[in-house]
């Protein structure tokens, strides 16, 4: 193999296709990259030729070398077969997992906030991890999905992750290290109280030139230490984080603080919009949470610094199986935002369920905000993509094996949104488990679907939670119904769903573009998967498929819980196909999911029978 | 003052006396107490003689002498005024309080598993306390109320506290040594599991010969150790601690063990008879939590040790704030049986309402198992009561300051169950405020009605429960609805309660003798307060009161935040009549009072307008 270029990611695919075996080869190999600097084509993009038997990869820059390489292994043998010349270019520069990762164990969230995979790959007992040999083969990993930077540390910045930019800014650097030669750049959360909490000053207020000096003398001995560190990500005002609110100022005000600071060193600012009211009065229902995001930053397009990504979620709630996607993505033209996304299963299973997200995404991705002529919202995000990741130190990386595949496709999905999420999986299949074609359909079987059988048999119609408050795994059908978290469905004996129209609602559906706010504010013309998200109706409401909505609950949830069962069959079916500790932990997870799926169908149907009293037109038992 | 007698209660007596300010007087002194030992009355009784400006009491034993001084100290100046001679005799030898004080904090439970006045008085930073001049105030305090045994660690016993049978066998004799001069003895809470936790044997069996000899020599250590120790309380089988059932024993099988390990030094075993399934299906509507105490032990009547003490929860559930007395309590003749009382606010505030509870006790103690020609429980209950306490290392002992009331009423009932509880609360006002009699208005007024108005403003007409999981302070309609812990209330959109009748229901009501057996058979017979604990009636059954139960449940739950922001303005005129801290502490736990009463109105009555769809016939708000 010929790899002509220089630097320490084309030392890295020498490496890489050293240890594959390959001879290195001056001329006329079967397989070359070149990075060629003076090609006009964009950063990280490259061109594969396949002809002759022969596959030449011409890449833009280094990074493009070793995407390049990834795409030659994804291809296996076939890269030998020809084709016609292809350039591969990532829809988005900025493609980012952030970790929810703490150093201190939380006394509620453990050590991973809503991590489902055990401990945290850079952290252990309360201290940064000396041996770091696990987040090398995770850097490699990322690496050949595309990602290209890593926030290692949860947005909620506790006293301990605080001194990360401090005491612990040579550990730091020592992760940063590893992510190098893979191409990926460190980002770490910071909270904006730093410069009271770590730098003794009286105040964090964005306009007082203290608080200004602090964070750029933080910036300057952060990016000393990792000239190429990557930036800040910053979760302020939010859930008890603290913000710019408390000095009266703004988040522009308060994200351009950061993004100054860093500006000079080339550093980012990812600002969450994830703000909301956490303390509502349930009593008051004229309040939405669903507003939130859009009434705190579509008023401030335009004052955002270069620098500053607004990250926003991609629902209005908070990483639901079924939300619309959030209108804050598409009300700031004049702001760089980025699209989050969770990787995570904090509201799909916790990786207990096999739920495969990426019909999801592709679906959040599609999303064409100004109607079927306009672009889609994969087209429209000019700030990347972000997303939290569902990785720990667990023996298989994300605790159900199956649950890899959500990380393989995210990285993929955020390199090229047109990817077919099907596409997708049987690459991941063939890349974890070989070529047996009896593996690939049964866990295609069991995946294809999955996000649509998690939403059958939990909470319907778009309406949301009805979690077990606090951990988010199970159903409390009320569990969140009389909370202080903006998270309500209203369920009387007569109907249910939230009205969110303008007419007679809380007025989110104005929020959007037309033609959606439209197609949201009636019932007759809003999707059926989003009847309840925006508006309330009787359970005797025919839905456009014909049923009424207590009925589809029924129907749902008994054909969910069928699913469920025949995935966990097809799974026992793969015994002896796939390796036997893979196959002993998916087991033990099916059995849980199984019984998981049980119990939401029997509290969800036993409520809404014992509300509505309207029995199941094809009488089957519900409790 | 003149004082007869020998031993180291009766010098306690002495010491009382002189700080007192009361000189040691020879003869004709104006107060008198004499230990006739052998008079011919009951232990721990005297007989106080008060004519002619003297007063002498003639006690039958050292501990009564103690008692004799603090009911003269009660009676203050009033001691000299002539009155009949009269005897004063407990009813009950044993009386008891409990301590949930773990070593270890739990990390969900705490220092003191369900405590609300702060830490333990007993342990620190997972050890015993060195300084122990708290628990002498406490056991002084203990005293003055006539309790008599305290078991100082958690039922639910964990690694650290089985240790106190071991490795802290010295420190828990010091910690005897502190309660001794008061008449107190110790009991420790231990694991049935201990020979093999702490013996290394690989059984518990109460058959095996191996495990007898354990026991046998462990109680030889303690009693070696601390000769005058009371005994061993254990929770066995129930929420997951260990028991008998894993060796197909049964529980006179296990108390037995350890009641022959014990007798030999005159120790008691406390066997609680707490047992049902808590891992319960909640589409299962066969098995009824309230029949299980019953179940296991009733058929065991006889089986049980002389020196076996059965202690019973006063309610077949959990201390909630209305629950029939349990049938367990009547069922077992040939058995030793406590009542159970809980002292700390589990499901009655926490100690951030003011709840008196002593009305609700005597009630208990007043119920008549065989009708009303029958004794009272107080006079068929054989083996004593005791009560978990509600004391922690808080500055005002108890968390919220009128909290001591309770601790006091509980002390006074189990010496009388004929005492008024609105006596006792005076007694108690004036023992800690003094004489003034705006105070003794404001308190009373705050307390006598307190219980009834927790129950207005709480969970319904016996339903019990309606708490939020876990911690069970604030409302939560449906959090255990579909849970494992068997309590529910099957709210649906036409009725609600539970079918515990013999005819159509679980059978529940047939564990209890005539008449009570029919009284709670049928919806017409039973009182209202247990309605909906023994019967599933339609929201428009009408009430003995004449109203309809979902009226009901609006009129109390109205009415009982009133009654609660009255109390908040009575607190409040007392500011200056009580000490500021006092009073600070209770205005700071009477908003939260107020502000909790409101949330429990304002979700019960709309999570049962939303399910009945029936308006308030008065029209007030409901969200």
């Amino acid at each position: 193999m010929r790899i002509e270029g220089e630097g320490p990611l084309v030392d890295t695919v020498r490496a890489e296709a050293a240890s594959a075996g390959l001879a290195p080869a001056e001329a006329d190999a079967d397989v070359a990259i070149t990075v060629a600097a003076g090609a006009a084509s964009a950063p990280e993009s490259f061109t594969l030729a396949r002809e002759g038997g022969r596959a030449i990869a011409t890449a833009a820059d280094a990074a493009a070398a070793l995407y390049a390489w990834f795409e030659i292994v994804r291809l296996g043998a076939r890269v030998f077969e020809a084709a016609p010349a292809r350039t591969y270019a990532p829809q988005h520069a900025l493609r980012m997992l952030d970790h929810w990762d703490n150093i201190d164990v939380h006394p509620v969230m453990g050590q991973v906030e809503r991590g489902y995979a055990g401990g945290s790959l850079f952290f252990h007992d309360g201290e940064l991890r000396d041996d770091l040999s696990r987040v090398a083969q995770y850097a490699r990993a990322l690496a050949a999905i595309g990602v290209n930077r890593v926030a290692i540390n949860n947005v909620n910045v506790h006293a301990r992750e605080a001194r990360l930019l401090t005491d612990d800014l040579a550990g730091v650097a020592r992760i940063a290290d590893v992510f190098r030669p893979w191409g990926i750049r460190l980002h770490v959360s910071v909270s904006f109280a730093s410069p009271r909490t770590l730098g003794g000053l009286d105040t964090a207020d964005p306009l007082d030139p203290g608080v200004q000096q602090w964070w750029g003398a933080a910036a300057d001995r952060v990016w000393a230490a990792i000239p190429d560190f990557g930036g800040f990500v910053v979760k302020a005002d939010s859930e008890g984080q603290p913000g710019p609110f408390a000095y009266g100022r703004d988040h522009a005000d308060g994200a351009n603080l950061l993004a100054r600071a860093v500006a000079p060193h080339g550093g980012l600012v990812h600002w969450r919009a994830f703000v909301y009211n956490h303390t509502q009065d349930w009593r008051d229902r004229k309040t939405d949470r669903a507003r939130a995001a859009y009434d705190h930053f579509a008023p401030l397009d335009g004052r955002f610094d270069d620098n500053v990504v607004v990250q926003v979620k991609f629902g209005p709630m908070d990483f639901q199986v079924r939300e619309p996607v959030s209108p804050v993505l598409f009300a700031m033209p004049r702001t760089r935002l980025a699209l989050e996304l969770q990787v995570t299963q904090e509201y799909t299973g916790h990786q207990r369920h096999a739920v495969y997200l990426a019909p999801q995404w592709r679906e959040i991705l599609d999303f064409r905000p100004y109607g079927d002529e306009g672009p889609t919202l994969a087209q429209t995000v000019n700030g990347g993509i972000a997303a939290v990741s569902n990785v720990g130190d667990d023996e298989f990386w994300t605790g159900h094996p199956l649950a890899q595949a959500n990380l393989y496709a995210y990285g993929r999905l955020a390199w090229d949104a047109t990817l077919d999420p099907a596409t997708i999986l049987d690459e991941w299949i063939a890349l974890t488990f070989g070529d047996d074609e009896t593996v690939r359909r049964g866990i295609r079987s069991i995946l294809d679907d999955s996000w649509e059988t998690y939403e059958m048999h939990t909470s319907p119609l778009g309406v949301g939670f009805m979690v077990t408050p606090g951990s988010h795994y199970g159903p409390s059908v009320d569990g969140y119904e009389y909370s202080p978290w903006g998270t309500y469905h209203f369920a009387d004996r007569d109907g249910i769903g939230v009205d969110r129209t303008v007419a007679t609602g809380t007025g989110y559906a104005g929020q959007y573009p037309s033609p959606w706010r439209e197609v949201y504010e009636s019932p007759e013309t809003v999707p059926d998967e989003l009847l309840l998200f925006f508006h309330h109706v009787p359970y005797t409401h025919r839905l456009r498929s014909g049923k009424t909505v207590v009925q589809h609950i029924y129907d749902t949830h008994f054909a969910g819980v069928e699913r469920v069962e025949a995935k966990a069959r097809a799974w026992q079916a793969l015994e002896g196909l796939v390796p036997p500790a893979v196959f002993a932990r998916g087991r033990e997870r099916f059995a849980e999911q199984v019984r998981s799926a049980h119990e939401w169908r029997d509290q969800v149907n036993t409520y809404f029978l014992r509300k509505s009293g309207i029995p199941d037109e094809a009488g089957r038992e519900i409790y």
